[in-house]
């Protein structure tokens, strides 16, 4: 029932617009009466995106299960990635949302409520694994942030190249630039008198990036 | 007038809640008619927040005038500086405004959408700047995102203390953690075969950002 509301909504929306389609348009098409859709979905806007609420549960649930032996920052970019594949999973249907939202306002809005959720979830997960940490919650927000810039960067190449190519690719790399400056902050080794060193060389004035860079491969390969 | 609107809109949002003020009541308590109201303000939520659209306009003349031989990350830094100022500029109305949008959904979803502005902004210098570099959309996004988040930060720090304490201290330490992994990325030095360089050395498994602590302070400092 609450997939055949939203299928007869969006057929609408994209038919005659957002605003000009109204509740009693989608009941009647979907066949039920009006107060179904309201207990299904609280407003219009809710029913383009019927999928979120369901994919913040699994984000949580992810987060909840992850071992705090993983990197954290890896483990809220696997977070991250649950997002990814509810677009990637319907491809027609994330473009011609993504194109839908794009004209209208309200539905922007919405939007920027959700993925402000999610960052906080993930925000959320950081801070307890920082937990005590020097700037923990500071860090926590800020990497959050990082996260969802990547993700919504892999995401809105792949929307706007109309769903051709590998989306999981698009956002791996943009992951792999947050991972490079922010991944392994969370980890917990620390390093011991006798623990093997690594020596590098780098020319003052180099970009910061271009170092961490540097320092990243050497730390991470043998 | 702008001002005078402004004023009787918050006094009756703070007395009587946002959503029972109408704006009858507003033009009734600034002593002015119904129209004068929507010639300054789209709607109620823009009467929270009147200096947002100065204060675009402000970051903006202020990215456009930018020296190109800056580091981009602290130009972006002290653009995201005008936005604090706002705030500090009036810490009773800030605190009291803080309060009032942690109530009211519609006012957290209008500030979504300004903070969005503002990160959108701040995106568009750094893609400028680092146009034609190798993930340069990318990373203006992520950079922009970061320094969006640890403004956030300082500046929900000082809302929350009741507008106590140094607001540009506390925005200034949380820019410290993303310029000291995103800063220089957009410097024009590039290294060169007899310039000095720096010889570091890093334990196996120490967490990135303490490595990029020591790597930045062996770069900055003689």
């Amino acid at each position: 029932m609450r997939e055949v509301l939203a299928e007869a909504a969006f057929q609408l929306f994209i038919d005659h617009g957002f605003e000009r389609t109204t509740v009693d348009d989608i009941v009647a098409r979907a066949g039920v009466g009006r107060r179904s859709f309201f207990r299904y979905f609280p407003s219009k806007e809710d029913a383009v995106f019927p999928d979120h609420e369901r994919c913040l549960a699994d984000m949580t649930a992810f987060l909840d299960a992850a071992s705090d032996g993983r990197d954290a920052v890896d483990v809220v970019c696997d977070g991250a990635r649950i997002v990814l594949r509810m677009y990637a999973a319907n491809p027609e249907f994330s473009v011609q949302r993504y194109r839908l939202t794009r004209e209208v306002p309200g539905l922007r809005t919405y939007e920027l409520s959700v993925v402000r959720r999610y960052e906080r979830t993930l925000a959320g997960y950081l801070r307890r694994r920082w937990d005590g940490a020097a700037d923990g919650p500071l860090r926590a927000e800020v990497v959050a942030a990082s996260v969802v810039a990547a993700h919504n960067n892999g995401l809105r190449s792949w929307l706007r190249s109309g769903g051709e190519g590998d989306a999981e690719e698009a956002v791996g790399h943009a992951f792999d630039l947050v991972r490079q400056v922010w991944g392994g902050a969370g980890g917990s080794p620390s390093a011991g008198a006798d623990e093997e060193v690594v020596v590098m060389v780098a020319a003052k004035g180099a970009p910061m990036w271009r170092v961490i860079q540097q320092v990243e491969s050497a730390l991470r390969n043998d």
